[in-house]
């Protein structure tokens, strides 16, 4: 009710979709950052002529209905990116507008604004305390992402009460110095006003913030401008009153007068003119620029270019080997010289995550076309941004940074998982193989952290080679997000395999022995060698031990029964588990665990991997407690 | 090397110390918020005369050293806060700074400012682009925080190399709008200067940020300036450069003169001093104020009150009977009541997570005795200054959002179980429970999460009575955090227990039947009630089953293994965990799981349970199957 204005004249006046193709690639973006108004955007899409029955209004977080308390993404038809968990939504769509500034500068050409999409939001006083919007907003002031324009609606009401309790800074100055372009509204309620700030906004080279001082819960007579307003529903009465108040019948409950509907439905045919003029636009560019038009179609569409698997490289077996880390470094240039839309960067550990596309420039306000994208040291805000460019299309984007800083990012890896966003994170330095840098760097409990999401793949890869086979599964996987854990320190590569094994989410690396395995010694990562090593010790006294390298339990989970029995045959008992983390969860395939439960140590990665345990001796003499 | 200057100037004319007692209370706060730049705190330490010899500086970054990577609290005396993910330390200082003005408006006398603590800073480019760090400089300058002067190492480099790739925002104009004292120090070395920001910084009532130009390795001839000297060694060659460059002799290595030594160790007497004169005035306080002067005493020493136990309310059993959320603000207002020392709030959900202490102001600039915190919707600030303000002393805070939260707040946890620092995080709306907000607000994955981390103790408590429990537990658990997870619903109360349980980590509630039983259903939180019912039907067929209410691994990993036993005797088989939120890790004690293995939905609460098989008939079919 008090956004009710913003959004009207925004989605009657400026916003360019299609209701009929929610997924036209010229649309506009609009992004509800304070998804606990949900039911506004859901009145919008009605009401303009999604696919959203007023049924689905009418069973407003019920069981089964498309119109949850909170808009998610892949539910709802028009919904662009699931927000709730406040500061998302925010972070989310400067990710698009990094995308649309990309795909811009690569696609259009003069006469040809193919690209040309803005993204619009509406964002609370939460969005603006949360710091992953203070991370992205001062991301997108120094990218000057002009397509950015976001409404603040500033209404002075939390949960706790008054903003005053808690929120008191100057937002409008604070923007300023991101380098964003703010306008005050000083009337929420004025259609006018607003339409002249959008206007402003849309003609200014940088990311906007247009401040309306708009009434929570506007026109509820004793409601109003209350936390009441915020948390819980109106009630009949005061939902009553409120009609009244407002000039409203009573009754029915769910009322559209039909004048005001065909004024909202005008939006089909004005949706379904301006597709059609960009179709135009389109099949004009793919005359002259041939090429360009059948690589942009491709793009949109999500297909990846043929035979870019060709480009995977393979590493020759090697003892010394190399750090999982720049295996996927060199992956990464592998695949981004035949996928153009592999673009990616790090939160300020681009040499440290091996992430650079070399002879990419960067992603900067003057070079659009860059590959290489600096978020600083903004884990979250990369991380939603990441899921934002993926949403807006067009580009497959990864991000990078230490394995232990997942947690920073980890309520928008939340997002992609929850939204089957398949966005690609990059983490290094995956466990107490960090080295001197010490406890606060070393990831002990992330991997079991991360694996309990769902719908999240996580791959250790154990070598160079499983890490390329990692990248393969990560950019053909579109149905959710795939997450990287890769050493800082060098690892033997193994012989390369025949077939796919990294999909397979584990397999038998080796039998030792020509007997049936008596034992299974399983590890991911960095302690698939240590494993090995230890196997061949164990082989030498004569036990019949299995390797398996286990890179993903979710991929694992996926196989049929009779391939996880061929990995992991029931008979055999003993199973040791090997991993630089906490045990939580191996049970579920080993009966035994050497792990760390403790926080890690500062001094030299072969010192701490032996102080914990870590030893081929240790495995030894472990397995065969066992036995 | 970049910030030597900055730190001689604040450790030898303003920091109030006292080497040879690290523990003093009237002492200042020195936060090394860029915790990579280790060596320059160990540096200080060593010099001014702390009990960190030479050898541990010779065994920087090895086994055993007290000379991490990054500071460690507790390991290290003298460090005051564990720093290194960057945001960590400027938030904990500024609940250090909060902790202070509580304690000085509750226990400060015209004539005895006891409680006259200073928190200095140093903080980098990298905590400002933190998220954690806007939102702690937010609230600092909502609630005028004046004891809190940072230093802004403006050395313009980060790893991936000048700031201008990321981070170009006017951080002076931000933090101004922030309601900040900003002041600019255009040379980084220059002592006056440096020191005549101090006291402008001192004298100021707000927070005050001293953005000081710097320069990143200064004085190494080809590495200043450049992202070399962030993250890596100088190297010998370098070393040796810059040693000549700033007139050093090569050799010894480690080079002390004397009269330097001499220069420094004068913090030993001037700390002695310091707080010897702090003890006559707390010892004519004692005189002036006994009843204030012997409580101030127990609190510094971090003593509970005598007989706080007894506050402690029980509840009747009561089939209806209600959250434990609702439970839980009963007992922090039973506990408040005894122990003026417990302070809290919430991110902007007070109403929701039931924290407000009944009676007690608001903590508001005007009204520093207050023990309501409003921290706004800023959940991880919120942790870390709740980590502050127990590092500080004199206080036992807590902090409350939705259990979904943690993710948001989790690099902050993190650091309170790395720091064994006693923090309390009052997490509801533990599970789908929480009902029609859906998906984004429901909890799945977060107890295993949250279960991973090494040295957290999570509870779960199945009613009102366990609730009680875990606060006593909390309260008194002084060696690492302590996360509750409750339940937004009501769950029924049962009898209060004649002896504590929860404390035990898991306990036999019921067993049905006079036989040995031949089945164990096990479940936290809102489940106990749940399998409570199905056992009750099971016992009606005449099968012997066993109830145990679990709410903590942690607890229940660290009792005998005899209890254990006695819990989940080995010989029973058929163990059925129930509890809605991921499996993973249940495996250690159950042979099945009735979980949730996918993202919640948006409906009323019983609704979503049922669908998803939370309902006593599931249970007993479940069970029987194992039979």
């Amino acid at each position: 009710m008090g956004t009710a204005a913003l959004a009207f004249t925004l989605w009657t006046r400026h916003l360019r979709h299609n209701p009929r193709n929610p997924k036209w690639p010229g649309r506009d973006r609009f992004v509800l950052s304070g998804g606990h108004g949900s039911m506004l955007l859901y009145s919008l899409l009605h009401l303009t002529g999604y696919d959203l029955p007023l049924d689905e209004i009418k069973h407003f977080r019920q069981w089964g209905s498309i119109t949850p308390g909170h808009p998610e993404y892949g539910l709802t038809p028009g919904v662009e990116t699931t927000t709730g968990p406040l500061g998302q939504g925010f972070a989310t769509g400067v990710g698009m507008a990094i995308a649309a500034e990309h795909l811009a500068a690569e696609f259009n050409r003069p006469g040809y604004d193919l690209i040309d999409s803005r993204i619009y939001g509406i964002v609370t006083d939460g969005d603006l305390m949360e710091g992953i919007s203070s991370e992205a907003a001062s991301l997108a002031g120094h990218l000057q992402l002009g397509r950015l324009i976001y409404f603040y609606d500033d209404n002075h009401i939390s949960i706790d009460g008054s903003t005053d309790l808690a929120f008191t800074e100057d937002r409008c100055a604070r923007f300023e110095a991101y380098g964003w372009h703010v306008q005050k509204v000083a009337d929420g309620n004025d259609v006018e006003a607003i339409d002249a700030a959008i206007r402003a906004a849309q003609a200014d080279p940088r990311p906007s913030l247009i401040a309306a001082r708009t009434h929570i819960g506007f026109g509820a007579p004793n409601k109003q401008d209350t936390s009441k307003a915020h948390g819980e529903p109106l009630g009949n009465d005061e939902l009553n009153a409120a009609k009244q108040n407002l000039g409203w019948p009573l009754e029915p409950r769910f009322l559209i007068p039909e004048d005001v509907l065909a004024f909202f439905r005008g939006a089909v045919e004005a949706g379904a003119r301006a597709e059609q003029a960009w179709q135009e636009c389109f099949d004009a560019y793919r005359k002259d620029f041939p090429e360009l038009g059948a690589e942009l179609e491709r793009r949109l569409k999500g297909e990846l270019p043929k035979d870019w698997e060709a480009a995977l490289p393979t590493f020759p077996a090697d003892v010394k080997g190399m750090a999982t880390r720049a295996a996927s470094g060199k992956v990464i240039n592998a695949l981004a010289a035949k996928i153009p839309e592999l673009i990616g960067g790090s939160a300020d550990l681009t040499p440290s995550n091996d992430t650079t596309i070399i002879g990419s420039p960067d992603f900067q306000k003057s070079t659009r076309a860059g590959r290489n994208l600096h978020f600083g040291i903004r884990e979250h805000a990369m991380s939603a941004a990441l899921n934002g460019m993926t949403l807006f299309g067009g580009v497959i984007p990864y991000g990078g940074t230490f394995l232990v800083f997942s947690d920073y990012a980890r309520p928008a890896i939340r997002i992609a998982a929850l939204s089957h966003i398949p966005t690609i994170f990059v983490y290094t330095h995956d466990s107490i193989g960090l080295g001197e840098d010490g406890p606060t760097h070393q990831p002990i409990e992330h991997l079991a952290a991360l694996r309990a999401m769902p719908n999240l793949t996580v791959i250790r890869p154990a070598d160079a080679n499983e890490t390329a086979q990692a990248w393969k599964y990560a950019v053909s996987h579109r149905t959710g997000p795939v997450l990287f854990a890769l050493t800082r320190q060098a690892i033997p590569t193994f012989e390369a395999p025949n077939s796919p094994t990294v999909e397979k989410g584990a397999y038998v690396l080796k039998d030792f022995g020509k007997r049936k395995p008596k034992l299974i010694l399983m590890a991911s990562g960095s302690e698939v060698s240590l494993i090995y090593a230890a196997a061949e010790k164990l082989a030498e006294e004569g036990i019949a031990v299995r390797v398996v390298s286990f890179p993903s339990w979710e991929l694992f989970e996926k196989q049929d029964e009779a391939y996880r029995e061929s990995v992991l045959p029931g008979k055999v008992k003993a199973r040791l588990a090997v991993e630089a983390g906490v045990s939580l969860g191996w049970e579920r395939y080993a009966s035994s665990v050497i792990s760390v439960e403790r926080f890690g140590a500062s001094a030299p990665y072969k010192t701490i991997f032996e102080h914990l345990g870590f030893t081929a001796e240790n495995v030894v003499a472990r397995a065969k407690e066992l036995l």
